[in-house]
């Protein structure tokens, strides 16, 4: 067996992870080029979402890669379905001036647009998992590192991906005839961008304010 | 506004990313060493965590850094009563020859070893999220990917994580003074280590095999 996984990373090696995470982008379809990509470069992107850790080693995550048509068309119906419903609460809430038409303008997926869709599910294991016996969501969040592994690498090779949660779970299993045991986790879009943002697009709106480290960093307990 | 986030990375760049992808393993306490972290390390962690993507810019993470060693000792203990369950529930089920006694010898926690703790949490957002509106489950995943962001920089550190599951996460809000409404997502064991196993230890002891790509990555649906 190699050593080589005991490597010591340098720390200009360890700053460009950073600036890779810094660089990464949620991309829509006012972004997404229609150039096909590389299947080297899907490749590329699968082994890093394998490479991701998953509870009692169970890898427990499923991918669906998606390009045809009609496929992406029934996906698209189901966001236009649930975005009205979301337009719906937002205009139901109690919100500042402007922040719903601030919403119906933004565009917040790219689903057609977007030259492959991957839709990533939670196959969960027949009995007991090492490690998820007292918390039974960790089968679920290993999928989700697996995810961000597959952004991350999608960044680091020029590649832009949008996780589109504005759709009915149950209508995608149904469309792509997922057992009824699954669950989905993740729909991305993922293609070459014309450019990445240097902020994120809902940063850079206003729609939210960046915390402080300070808000969300505890020392010790919750009331210290 | 700069424009270094369209940055285009090169190819030995994101061969970087897949080695530190490659090299991150599940560290346990029979792998931490006592001697306390740098600072200046952790805060890089940290750093890493806030460039997670999240669903709306929720940000909807917040993390307890832990030290003392009582809160540690409380925190252990909730591991040895979740433990025993998890021994239970693998006794009482019909695994192969030795599962049982493998999972006995297993070291499954560093909580003590590790010199550094983190509990991290999902604060909920009061309203509606955007992007969260069909997909409840969208605020807990931003907070997962926050921390495979850390894990991934913890390693090109050099600095080895564990996420400890096996825990009840009522019992851990009560130790840490949690509000009420937040939720606990991970519990991280934080520390520089004697070495990286070259692959994770599950693999290695064959407690679960490595599935094949082509089991897990599906061409368009699930029946074709």
């Amino acid at each position: 067996m190699s050593t080589h996984q005991n490597k010591q990373f340098s720390e200009s090696e360890s700053d460009l992870l950073s600036e890779i995470m810094a660089a990464r982008r949620d991309v829509r379809g006012n972004r997404f080029l229609a150039e096909a990509l590389d299947p080297d470069d899907v490749d590329k992107i699968f082994v890093a979402a394998l490479m991701a850790p998953s509870v009692g080693f169970s890898q427990p995550w499923e991918f669906v890669s998606i390009t045809q048509a009609d496929t992406r068309q029934q996906i698209a119906d189901s966001f236009f379905v649930e975005n009205e419903k979301a337009k719906a609460l937002f205009r139901a809430g109690n919100y500042q001036a402007g922040q719903l038409e601030k919403y119906e303008q933004l565009k917040l997926e790219g689903i057609i647009e977007a030259p492959l869709n991957v839709a990533v599910f939670y196959n969960p294991q027949k009995g007991p998992v090492l490690g998820q016996t007292s918390m039974p969501e960790m089968g679920r969040y290993s999928v989700v590192c697996a995810v961000q592994n597959m952004w991350l690498k999608a960044r680091s090779l020029n590649i832009g991906i949008g996780w589109v949660s504005i759709l009915d779970p149950e209508k995608v299993k149904h469309i792509l005839h997922a057992p009824q045991d699954r669950e989905l986790i993740a729909y991305l879009c993922i293609g070459k961008v014309d450019k990445f943002y240097d902020q994120p697009e809902l940063e850079m709106l206003q729609w939210q304010q960046r915390k402080k480290a300070e808000q969300v960093i505890l020392t010790e307990r919750f009331d210290t």
